[in-house]
């Protein structure tokens, strides 16, 4: 499948996007300013073509099978400076401006713990505050982990 | 799933992964010293407790069928640093000494291009003078467009 590049402005050759048989890829979230590598999710053809329409970071919810915005619920969007694909196209890197932060835990990243339990990030804001009971629209409550979700895998939202 | 912890010195908690159907998840590798972010791959229950054992990072191809060590055929070795799990545990960092270039294309990233096309990654070595035809080990010959692979992606080499 390849890229058609909706918004995109220039008549530079696209790489193909190769979309997997659910049509997704993963896309990681980095920030623009610190480098640091703040999530990873997934994305649609459609969440593409609303993040390079909007110049804000779209993903594609597994668990609840719709288009996000990132930051609709918390307001934490992600300002993206540029898309890149990978060199086989099966990868997408976003390299935003992250207001807030970008885990519903309050972390500035998702990656925030080392594999022997060490925390490793910094906590920027507190969920609670961020994320009340009445914040049910598309962007979810914080819950990123809706175990239901298809795959055994979860969607980190927020 | 949990991860075991095979390699892990500490008494900490380590975070459970939530391994796939396919019991695979996707890990991002970042240059420990520049930030960048170098590849995504997958890696499965062992190659995660061989990157620990090892120091060097581990992955599963899923064209292949197999684990590889990055740069078994290159030399481009990923001197592991740090693990990080992110806060749902269906995604992994690594944090590494990258040596010559990530990318089986030469480049330092294989995100080296954005969606419109435009080259933002440096060349850092010739793929010709590293991939030879003699070399058809575990690493692969630096093919990564092996396009059979089973989910319609494939995996990136070198």
């Amino acid at each position: 499948m390849s890229e058609t590049e909706p918004g995109g402005a220039t008549g530079a050759t696209a790489p193909d996007l190769a979309f997997d048989e659910q049509e997704l890829l993963p896309a990681v979230a980095q920030d623009a300013d610190t480098g640091e590598v703040l999530m990873l999710a997934y994305v649609d053809e459609t969440a593409v073509s609303r993040t390079r329409e909007t110049g804000y970071a779209h993903y594609y919810s597994r668990s609840r099978d719709e288009l996000w915005k990132k930051g609709a619920t918390s307001g934490h969007t992600q300002r993206v400076r540029e898309v890149r694909a990978d060199c086989d196209g099966d990868a997408l890197l976003y390299v935003v401006e992250q207001s807030g932060g970008a885990c519903h835990t309050g972390f500035e990243s998702c990656f925030y713990r080392t594999l022997d339990g060490e925390t490793v990030g910094e906590r920027v804001f507190d969920p609670d505050a961020v994320y009340d009971d009445e914040a049910e629209d598309a962007d979810g409550t914080g819950d990123s982990t809706d175990s239901g979700a298809s795959g055994g895998a979860a969607d980190t939202d927020g």
